[in-house]
């Protein structure tokens, strides 16, 4: 196999697009298929002030390295989960994303879970029926909270999050197994701030395949975790992730051609309706000010004052 | 496993519904529900005149069981499509149709494509470009013309057909992946008539899982073609009925959900704007005088017309 822009010996072949390239021309075509998914999407621009989420992996890692090689101003967000699972997992991927900002003479903001909220995320889930279900959904609550109130107290523009094409099939693939109408209408590679304090957000790699996210940091020596969240084993979005794999071995470009699918009947106006009933329910926690779809305190603020009430309950009966 | 009725023992377990049932009490049971889904969702009742398509098959055997044992006026409508494919599969699946209403003292009109439209499904599909690649796709268009000419020219006030949950739940996945708004619009347990000429379209089975139909056959003693068409070998709604087999067998009920899901999507107007534009599109074809969705000749029209052309030029040929 060659590559299609010089004839070189390819490193990589994605039968998804008809595409073999060389190390060089594939690192090169990752930023600049990003730049063009940036600007189709109306992303953010190289004046504005963006956030990266970053949490060690290939992903969100390769996405800051993409962003400061096209030349945008981008600081990063490291959350601290307070995750052991045998293999230091936080305290490592913590390591490789310092690691990352200090040999790049990047910005790094961390913010510790335990050290803020009071639990690490493990403890928490512990402490309560969502957690002990599905760890992965408290884990999400909280990031999500503590992403959008980073970027808005630093003034950020935009938070920028790794997820790339096998997550948004995958998160693509359940919201439609459920028709969850309402998630269906948010899902998109950018979704625009709200009056009530939702800063934007961005999926800058929306539409590349994990396999290339994955391809990119090994090519460009990025040092990234390699072990999946210990506490993320048989979630319902790697079962997904599963099925999605088998089904692209099957018919390369599957993936892809749902996503880009699901994009155009939204721009149809597919799920307007869907969308509207979400904004109109739109609330703000008198706790962190916040907005929330649910009455009174957020789902965030309500489920950690629980986790801290439980915790104090328990410290007392030790 | 006992029979949740009687306490005897069960000849079925549904893990989906949590159901066992003895023999008697499933044979009970599979009426009571299909009776259920016809009044739920308005498809007709027993002072109107029914076309039930028979194919010789589990499914519409059954359907046309339990419509006579509910006390409906269902006249059936049997294709004879011409396929051999060394099985005899068309000969064997009329003579099973023919015993079938003989047996039951029922209606049954028979439709031989040859002898209307000049040429066996086989030979027609070899003729055409759509048929060589799917011949599926030529077979449907095919019967779904003979299907609403025949319930029209008959004044029946509807056709049932025995498309059981699984089938529903390809062709929604299918529909899904590609996201065929406009088909997704027309998916439903009824489709009502249309001033332009399409006759009423009910799925009295579109809840019943393919085990289930089967079973029934089975234990009424229905003698019905165990073969698939040979032809729809390798089609994508196999492959699709298989992945979603797979996505049972870890979560029972997820077929059954995600139909019903969907059905709740589109009764909160989701595929409103699909429906609109379907159905301003649709013409009249100069020659049948039934609707279309393409200028000029219709499809069924347009197609058979070029297997003529091109069958007598082979026979000038020969």
């Amino acid at each position: 196999m060659r590559c299609r822009k010089c004839g070189e010996k390819a490193a990589i072949n994605m039968r998804q697009h008809k595409l073999a390239l060389c190390a060089p021309h594939f690192l090169e075509w990752i930023p600049e298929q990003t730049e063009r998914f940036i600007e189709k999407y109306h992303m953010f621009t190289s004046k504005e002030k963006i956030l990266v989420a970053v949490s060690g992996g290939k992903n969100s890692l390769s996405l800051w390295d993409v962003l400061n090689r096209l030349g945008y101003n981008a600081d990063g967000l490291y959350i601290g989960l307070g995750i052991d699972g045998g293999i230091a997992y936080s305290a490592k991927s913590q390591h490789l994303a310092e690691s990352f900002a200090e040999a790049h003479g990047l910005h790094l903001l961390v913010h510790d879970v335990t050290q803020h909220e009071g639990a690490s995320m493990p403890a928490a889930a512990r402490l309560t029926q969502r957690g002990r279900g599905k760890p992965c959904s408290l884990c999400g609550v909280t990031k999500r909270h503590i992403m959008n109130s980073t970027a808005l107290e630093g003034k950020y523009d935009v938070l920028a999050t790794g997820h790339n094409l096998d997550d948004e099939a995958a998160i693509l693939f359940g919201n439609t197994l459920n028709w969850s109408v309402g998630y269906l209408a948010r899902q998109a590679p950018v979704l625009p701030a709200s009056e009530d304090g939702l800063v934007r957000k961005a999926k800058p790699f929306c539409r590349l395949y994990e396999r290339e996210t994955a391809a990119y940091a090994l090519l460009r020596g990025i040092e990234y975790i390699y072990e999946e969240c210990p506490h993320a084993e048989g979630s319902t979005s790697i079962y997904h992730k599963e099925l999605l794999n088998r089904m692209e071995a099957d018919r390369p470009g599957v993936k892809l051609s749902f996503y880009l699918a699901f994009l155009r009947a939204k721009e149809m106006g597919t799920f307007a309706e869907g969308a509207r009933s979400e904004l109109n329910a739109l609330r703000t926690c008198p706790r962190c000010g916040q907005p929330t779809t649910v009455p009174g305190l957020c789902t965030f603020c309500r489920t950690w004052e629980s986790i801290r009430e439980r915790q104090a309950g328990h410290d007392r009966n030790d």
